[in-house]
């Protein structure tokens, strides 16, 4: 008996289940050409309303993946640990945690996204550096891992393509919203990395994408148990995107406040997500016996020079120029400064994160186009933070433009984005484990 | 402000309601190429789970039908009327009733489909008839019209196009069974022909499509509505199709039976239905002050020889040999005749309507695809229908096939399509009016 796209399609539509075959059967067809972009179009909305089992989940996750290259990192000694980010607006943990980690002798394989909307991503940051390649072939970045235990990379087309193109329809039918289809969709691409063990911030909040804690925890619930099913180690931090993290948004900046971080020097709240997540890496890499333990061993590399070192040894292996990490002017920025005063003395009670994303991607810091050049200058430092007391006239903010229009209109919309009020407000940062 | 697609399958996937610029829109940009069949499939599904308002269904088919080229009547003096049916097992009330209500001078111009799946189909039954033209120019059409007040017609491609696109997509993405859908399909497609009134016969029971009566009410509701917000004046009935209509199933067999049905000569529920129709044809054409005068007009038609005489002229103005009135054997006849007796004495307790549809399909009287070929000569005679009382070793129904292979397997399933027991069942067939 044949099995069809459209008694697959039927059967989801009614709120069955599918099964190994049936969703096997769905995705390779639809890369052969058998199955159309129309059916499988009809299949996703069939899933926005019906959902999928936390099974479908996975299968259709294993499946995305196994549309691709799957990375082969079994000659690379120990556990591999990485770390993925459901994004954020000033969230540069990843440059700051994978060399952190690996200098405890965890490799951290990581193949990171661009920026997306009012979030920022990890490749534009390291870009911003000199010389720095995010483009590595599979035999580069194994070679890379093997060698000093760390390396960040772009997703290439060959990874997951199912993704790409499910994607793509997905984007202009209203079907990106449904919880088992985002989660398949991050899960596939991060497993072709061939990584032991995945530690996941799922970001809420005002700045991330799940604005509603239950969401959150619903899309690391869901993230969770793929993983699990898949045979890795998996563990989910829901951390607050309430506003932004750290002090620097855009991608320079956002290097910089990094490297700053590697020294020990970084803001508490950055430092604190970095360690929660960090820590959660080495045991997950059984390199500490306990949170505290594995806190210690970080904070030691971070004060003894060695999270530097490896992330400079990053650097240098991927073609950037590792003189970046004690010489921040090698780093271009922006020449147009525009400050931002308070208008009012009093307690900072809010800083609206998502319209300081925006702000950025105004700027030229992210994209309003997949196709669209971003400006690694550019970008927004947050001098207070919420709970901060403030008086009128001081700097809460400078924009770094590439002209006084844009900065002038940056100013207008990041001053807006201050609430200053008598409350003395405190943001919790990590909210959940699981 | 541009519209987009995409903004408009979200509001209907999030159940809010689109307004006539939006389905305007979605339609016209449809037939232009802008919006992709993906697109429409995500919509078509989203319409699956959301529905459609009365407002909303009555829009879309006024655009589907706007798509295409629209008959313009006018010149034909009078109120025209049409009837629709969704489809049934033995069902030629069309070949009995156009003719018959155009015998008392109401213009019945008739758009007529093919068989589709276990029914029968019109156009199908009327080309048994030697040299019967089905394809006319909509100038033909009219100009018959005008001439002998009654022509029966297939679609043409050029007629309601976005319908023949969108049914395509729905029937292999699952989107079929969606009551708006199916409504404004039936109804963009009919009232593209230019009627003033149509007389909708919405069967249920096991045989139609609508097994289900409150399905079939549902239906016959929505189009109702549609038709008179578009300005047609509308009636509904709601007909039992548990056993087939008539005794001959099959192409040249109904056209056989309804030339004897217009000589005054029909199987009691065929005329039943024929006049039920006939009479609201009549009523909706202000030709009779009620429904029991319609009746005797119409009665009075079939007894004084006019009905037949207005079919005979219709078949010749359509190149068909009108002789086919008084001479049956003009019709082709398949040779291999096969008598199934029954088992047992007692009353025909059922008929299962949907077995002998398919029992006529698999001999070749209809469609297993659209492009398959029938064979006009095959059928299926039922001597005893429900209620009868029948003897052991009578003969209940006679199968014509092209050979006896196929003539034994259909008896076969003819044979157990019958259930013969204690009790006198009455099949009531006018169920409901709206």
């Amino acid at each position: 008996m044949g099995m069809t796209a459209y008694e697959i399609i039927k059967k989801k539509r009614d709120g069955r289940r599918l099964d190994a075959a049936e969703i096997e059967f769905l995705i390779a067809s639809f890369m052969k050409g058998e199955t159309s972009d129309y059916q499988i179009v009809a299949f996703l909305m069939a899933v926005y309303f019906r959902g999928l089992s936390g099974r479908e989940t996975t299968l259709l996750t294993e499946n995305i993946m196994n549309s691709g290259e799957l990375f082969d990192l079994s000659s690379v000694p120990g556990i591999k640990v990485d770390k993925h980010s459901t994004g954020g607006v000033g969230d540069k943990v990843s440059l700051l945690v994978a060399p952190l980690v690996a200098s405890c002798g965890v490799p951290v394989p990581m193949v990171s996204g661009r920026g997306l909307g009012h979030t920022g991503g990890t490749l534009d940051k390291l870009e911003s550096i000199p010389g720095f390649r995010t483009r590595l072939t599979p035999d580069e970045f194994r070679g890379q891992l093997e060698r000093i235990g760390v390396a960040m990379m772009g997703q290439t087309d060959r990874m997951a393509p199912a993704d790409g193109r499910i994607y793509a329809l997905r984007d202009v039918t209203a079907t990106v919203d449904s919880m088992p289809l985002i989660a398949a969709s991050i899960m596939s691409k991060k497993l072709a990395e061939g990584t032991d063990a995945l530690v996941l911030d799922v970001k809420t909040g005002r700045g991330a994408f799940m604005q509603r804690r239950k969401d959150a925890a619903d899309l690391a619930r869901t993230m969770v148990r793929i993983g699990r099913e898949m045979g890795k180690t998996m563990v989910a931090l829901i951390t607050s995107m309430e506003q932004p993290l750290g002090q620097a948004i855009g991608n320079s900046v956002e290097v910089e406040e990094s490297i700053r971080a590697l020294k020990g020097e970084g803001p508490p709240d950055l430092l604190e997500v970095t360690l929660a997540l960090g820590a959660e890496m080495l045991m997950a890499g059984r390199k500490a016996k306990g949170i505290p333990q594995a806190r210690a061993m970080l904070e030691g590399q971070l004060r003894n020079g060695q999270a530097l070192e490896k992330f400079r040894q990053m650097v240098s292996a991927q073609g950037g120029d590792g003189r970046v990490t004690e010489d921040p002017g090698l780093l271009p920025r922006a020449g147009e400064l525009v400050p931002i005063q308070a208008a009012r003395s009093g307690f900072v009670e809010r800083i609206d994160c998502l319209e300081v994303g925006l702000a950025a991607v105004d700027l030229g810091a992210g994209r309003t186009t997949a196709a669209s050049p971003i400006d690694p200058a550019v970008g927004i430092i947050l001098h207070h933070k919420v709970g901060e007391r403030v008086k009128r006239g001081e700097v809460l903010a400078t924009v770094l433009a590439g002209n006084q229009e844009k900065g002038n209109r940056a100013a207008v919309r990041i001053r807006n984005a201050y609430t200053i009020g008598p409350r003395r407000r405190r943001i919790q940062i990590i909210l959940d484990r699981l």
